[in-house]
């Protein structure tokens, strides 16, 4: 895990030469579709996450993520003319998200796959292959599979018109490269203060939301945590109560951006509840506003989650090794899951 | 807590009174939508889970859960006709839910609400106000006002064409009364076991999957307890790892239906993974699956949640007590969250 972290700015570089010629293709298959339908599970499920808010503020299309069960399960019949079926799957195999796809285009749907897999199933069934160029991934928690994906969405957005700066795209595998290149030793800190708890909330809003949920994802998988991946609103709403002294908050945000003074609002009141605040990214104001904050690679808010993964990716890592556990390896869990 | 979880039978026949004569209007405002757009925090949000997934599988549209931030943060002009937007509110004063919803309708939505406030800003906004007869719900953890949140969506699936029976559905208040009258003791056993636990996954599948997630923000705000909400295919994609000796699984489900033997193999998995195997309906077979499991109100699957919650409620009400909590009144919650 520690290497393919490592690798992650070769990858994205990778991804973005062979992806970001194709914008014309996608302006093309997108022209008329008013709806994108995100089919995804696990890692990449967060991916859709952040394709669903980029989409939806920056692409004027409403979107919703697939609950595949309708199709596999229920076997729904759904008219999705006008609408553009987008399916992530690191493998292209798992048989739940083909067999979705398939059926997303049997109702009508111009269908793009975000994977991984050249030559999978997924990549021959849809109208449209978007094939990340991570290379081989061998430890099972996803990290460079998921920022290539990640990548892949955000040129997804400019192909369906996104009001966005191709150039700060282009920019994101230097700026993860500087930022590997000197680790924060807060990191350190932060999981060494981890080790001891029972378990943890992860919250952040807007864009940021994707890598809340990818956190307490990567902290479950990797280092059995109890990890709570909840929206800023819905921790609000009640689960609130949850946060005490052996269940801190983690709260992840952008450095700047319409979503970073709830954030830090929400930081102040975990703090006031009596329970550690830890941030990843939110600069200056939401590190002054947790007991402990780490910085991540400076980005505009819009790409603000490809870099904000690298800190989650590297603390989950180091805390899994105190604990005395292989993040290679967890246990139960195989590289491509089959769900029916 | 207890009273108002006593007093569902009455307050669905209630709603229900109200609310299915009503089925020609939701036909008539739904006429030409293709889409069904849920508004909703909180339990709300969970009641619009089973709305999804019932719309989706039974009224042949497409359904999306709406992001809160994409209307209020970020100020996104989406093209919106065609599309129903559906706010569900206990109190129908959520400021972020009624900004949504007005947003919406801006963009060119027709608007629903359902709604226990009678009078609140969010009824005199939409095109049609379903009004819940849920009475006053002291209690801060919803109970009455979620189960009839429940009946409204499923008048709202009627009324969208669901290819369901009507008469199903009108005898669900004698089904959970029947059911309340002769409480299962293995409620208590369950309750008492899971004292010691330093956390839950709970899991369901399809339109149960709004009850596991309703269930784990039950768990998280009356108990504090580390309660991950998890789809069943999201489960198996990697969090499995996080069940162990002191993390149980609770896994809902209805008596029958196609999501059934899905939980069944789960809950085998879970209880081969070394963890104990809680069960919330399910029938014979997941009662037989798991090391514990307690009856639910006899209903078909595309109701079995609004029973389903009844005994999920009574577990929390009685672990939130074992535990020296007030359910009523948890630590830092009022009985209307303002976000923004």
């Amino acid at each position: 895990m520690r290497s393919e972290i490592a690798e992650q700015p070769a990858a994205l570089r990778r991804t973005l030469a062979d992806l970001l010629p194709r914008t014309p293709e996608i302006a093309q298959l997108g022209r008329r579709t008013r709806h994108v339908l995100f089919i995804a599970r696990g890692s990449s499920d967060n991916a859709a996450v952040y394709g669903s808010y980029l989409v939806q503020a920056h692409c004027g299309r409403l979107t919703s993520l697939a609950s595949p069960s309708v199709a596999t399960t229920y076997g729904a019949e759904l008219d999705l003319s006008g609408v553009l079926a987008v399916a992530i799957s690191q493998s292209g195999r798992t048989e739940e998200i083909v067999e979705t796809t398939r059926w997303a285009a049997g109702c009508g749907a111009r269908t793009v796959a975000i994977t991984n897999g050249a030559g999978s199933p997924l990549t021959r069934d849809a109208d449209l292959a978007l094939v990340t160029r991570a290379g081989d991934e061998v430890a099972v928690p996803a990290t460079k599979t998921y920022t290539t994906q990640l990548a892949a969405l955000a040129v997804l957005a400019l192909g369906l018109g996104a009001d966005l700066d191709q150039g700060e795209l282009t920019a994101v595998p230097d700026t993860l490269e500087t930022h590997l290149e000197s680790p924060d030793e807060r990191i350190t800190d932060m999981a060494e203060r981890l080790v001891d708890v029972h378990g943890a909330v992860v919250s952040g809003r807007g864009l940021a939301f994707s890598t809340a949920l990818e956190t307490a994802l990567k902290l479950k998988e990797a280092c059995y945590l109890r990890a709570m991946g909840l929206s800023y609103a819905d921790l609000l709403h009640g689960p609130i109560a949850v946060v005490d002294r052996s269940t801190p908050a983690i709260l992840v945000a952008a450095d700047s951006g319409p979503t970073l003074p709830g954030t830090v609002a929400l930081a102040e009141r975990v703090t006031a509840a009596g329970a550690a605040s830890y941030g990843i990214g939110g600069g200056p104001r939401l590190r002054e506003a947790c007991d402990l904050a780490v910085p991540a690679p400076d980005l505009p808010e819009w790409l603000a989650p490809v870099g904000l993964a690298v800190p989650a990716q590297i603390l989950t890592e180091q805390l899994s090794r105190l604990l005395g556990y292989d993040p290679d390896s967890p246990r139960g869990l195989g590289k491509v899951t089959q769900t029916s």
